[in-house]
C-alpha cells in the first residue's frame, strides 16, 4: 500500500468499512452491477459520495473489493500439510448456502465485466489474481513436498479446471456448486491431472 | 421431429432458413440478446413475424437454433479411431477466428440465460444436451476400444473440464480459446484425468 493509499484508508474504521461492503453486496444482489449507482450506495449507507469516491475511486473498485472482503478465509491461511488437504480446505471456505449466493454474484459480475473495461481490470486485480497467487503457493508447497512435479503440463491449467467446475455446474447440472461436488471434482479431475 | 413440427419446418427452404439464421447471428452480435427483437429480425430478413413465430415459436428458440445451425461440424461426424484424435477433432471444428466470434456469442447467451428461463431451457436443449450426447458417444467409443475405463471417476466431469477451458480462458488469460490452447489442455488435463 502506498502512503497516499494508507492515508485514504485510515479515514474509515474496519467496522464501518465492513458495514459499507455489506450494503454494497446487498444492493448488488437487488439490482445487479449495471443498475447499481454510487448514489444508491451513499443513501443506503448514509455515507457521502465524496467519501466513497475518495476511498474507492469508483463503482468497479468498490464492488470488487466488497466481494473480496466478503471471502471468509484466505487460501494462504490454510496449510494442511498435503495438496489434497489444501484443495479440500479451499472448497470448505464457504458453506453451500453462501457458495450459492456468492457464485451468483461472481457470475453476474463476470458477465458485466465483459462489457466494462474498468470492472474487468478491477475484477482481475482484486479477485482473480489474488486467488491465482494463493493457488500458486498451494502448488509450490505440493512441489516442495514432492507430491507433484513442477514441470507437470497440467500446472498452468489448475485455475481453468477449478473455474470450469463452478462455471459448468450451473449450466450442465442446473445446480449450484456444493462442497460435495467440489470434493468429487478435486479427487476425480484436479489431483489425477496433476499426477498427485 | 413430430409431424406438426415437420409441417412447420417444410414452409422454409434450407437456403432461406440458413439466410435467416445468419441474419439473427448478425443482429445478436450487434445488439445482444436482450435488445434483439422479433421485429428487427423480420425487418432485416424481410420475413413476416407470423412466419418467424410459426417456424420457431419465439426469440429464445430462434436464437439458439441459429447458433446451433452455425456449428460447422457435428461431433458425431468425427470418428478418428482414438480418443485423443476425437478430442483434437473437436478442437479443430472451428478455426481460431470463428472460435473467438462464437465463444463471445455463446458467453453472451449463457449470461442472458441466467435471467431468462425460456432461453435457459432452449440453450440447454439445443446447445448443451446435443454436445453432451456427442461427447458421451466419443467416450463410449474410447471405453469400447479399451482406452479408458467406464468407471473412471472423471467420466462425469469431461464436459465441466471442457467448458472450464473456454470459460476461464478469457477471464484468466485475457485471450480467446485457440486450437493450440485446446490441444495443450486436452493433453495436459482431459486425457490424464481420464487415465488415457
Amino acid at each position: 500500500m502506498t502512503e497516499a493509499a494508507a492515508v485514504r484508508r485510515s479515514r474509515l474504521t474496519p467496522e464501518r468499512e465492513a458495514e459499507l461492503y455489506t450494503a454494497v453486496l446487498d444492493l448488488l444482489r437487488e439490482v445487479g452491477y449495471d443498475a447499481l449507482t454510487m448514489d444508491a450506495v451513499a443513501t443506503r449507507t448514509r455515507a457521502s459520495k465524496a467519501t466513497l469516491y475518495r476511498q474507492w475511486g469508483g463503482k468497479a473498485e468498490l464492488v470488487v473489493k466488497a466481494l473480496r472482503h466478503h471471502k471468509p478465509l484466505k487460501f494462504s491461511d490454510v496449510d494442511t500439510g498435503t495438496l489434497r488437504g489444501d484443495f479440500l480446505a479451499l472448497a470448505a471456505r464457504q458453506d453451500d448456502c453462501r457458495m450459492e449466493q456468492d457464485s451468483a454474484l461472481m457470475r453476474g459480475l463476470a458477465m458485466a465485466a465483459h462489457g466494462n473495461p474498468d470492472l474487468l481490470k478491477a475484477f482481475r486485480e482484486w479477485l482473480v489474481e489474488p486467488e491465482m497467487d494463493e493457488l500458486r503457493r498451494v502448488l509450490r508447497r505440493g512441489v516442495d513436498r514432492g507430491e507433484i512435479r513442477a514441470d507437470n503440463p497440467a500446472m498452468p491449467f489448475v485455475m481453468h479446471m477449478l473455474i470450469g467446475a463452478f462455471a459448468a455446474r450451473t449450466m450442465i447440472d442446473e445446480l449450484p456448486p456444493t462442497q460435495a461436488f467440489l470434493h468429487a471434482y478435486i479427487d476425480a479431475v484436479v489431483l489425477p491431472a496433476l499426477g498427485a
